[in-house]
């Protein structure tokens, strides 16, 4: 089993996920992606992506990028700062690891609206994760 | 109008606050409370409300707060820390007002699992809010 | 030796702290108090008590705080919010465990300006202590 | 004058950033970089880096960045995340703009150990500033 059809079974194992539409696009040690399609019913009152989606995607895609170099994880901290409006269609969340210890793993993520002219930065955020069985060795 | 019925009619006009069910349930100046019954679909893998639930009930409910003193606003920033497994059917989200400025509102939000044998913080946080149309006086 | 004692003898072993000249007033399980009269060389440029002093005062009585249950703790997260200018001559900051955990102690801080017309909120935040030495049961 | 220049005299007429000897280093538009050469009286009860001062550089370095883009801004929050202790005798701040607003100033700093051997990452976090006076466009 690859990391990604790991992660993708995680993915498929949470009901507000798969009902949000994430889908874990990449995932390689240390790091992880997850793109979304936009639906009406994730918006907030003026259209935009609810911030709760884009706080679901930060914690997910942390937890995701976490869960790549130390397994199953919780999350203990999330921040996320919003840029802009998260207009359009697509986006896509990307992960990584910024250090992991036996007890804890720092990571950061970057939400991107995606159209056919680009990427537009809409938020960025980061979180703590703790292992859920801590390794031998230390952190 | 009252701040309780002007904050029911935001929450309405949000599809995906309706589509979680969050539900204010009160507004005062510089304060403000959601509700919500959760279902299958609001779960992580491990049954438990998906931490993007979690943090969209901390932003929606700081916004309430703010909204109640400075009317329309926008998240800058949200901050959760998870102190436990957010288990159980029914959750009241708590949300106040520690500074209103002209150009920034600071809030936090506590949530709580309520069950018949009372209240369990199981997460809080912080956020920073930006009016739309700043009070013309100083902050 | 009492709880106070041993945060006073952990503030003295600390060069900065002493340098800044913080000290513990108050401590008993789950919460702890600093005072800090401040000095040109605090300073920020506008004359205001610097962010990074303020910044110090939220961890260090965060940590004296989650040390009151939780022994030797190092931190991990540490996020501040800033609502007023620190202005005046004599500052307390109020810290308080929200949540011991065997892994993490969550904790948070407000910072008030004290003067003889009563106490001004100037900041708060909020910590993630990690202890040295786990206790052994379930956290 | 310099964007270096600028950033130099503000830092000296800042009594703690002169005291800490935090140095400006580097200014371009949306980049700061402050260099410390520590000292026994910037240590905690380990030896190590305070992180009061750790925090300082961050949103030293945050405010320098944001400045070279807004000119004179004021800290709103910041939040920083240790991954490792702060050993060693000399450090480097990083500072960089994600997102320049008319209301506000997105940021994000990493610090540095500095050795002969490189450079290790030790702390990392993000900041929000608010310009003095804002521009006369809209963000």
């Amino acid at each position: 089993m690859t990391l990604l059809e790991r992660l993708t079974a995680i993915n498929a194992a949470s009901p507000f996920s798969r009902w949000a539409g994430f889908t874990p696009t990449l995932a390689e040690a240390g790091r992880a992606e997850i793109e979304l399609t936009t639906r009406p019913d994730l918006a907030n009152h003026a259209g935009h992506l609810h911030a709760g989606v884009t706080q679901g995607l930060v914690d997910t895609v942390c937890g995701y990028a976490a869960a790549t170099v130390a397994g199953p994880v919780v999350t203990s901290h999330c921040a996320v700062d919003f840029y802009a409006p998260a207009t359009g269609g697509r986006f896509v969340a990307r992960g990584r690891v910024v250090k992991a210890g036996r007890r804890q793993v720092f990571t950061t993520a970057e939400i991107f609206a995606v159209s056919e002219t680009g990427e537009v930065l809409v938020a960025g955020g980061s979180a703590v994760l703790v292992p859920l069985a801590p390794a031998p060795t230390e952190g």
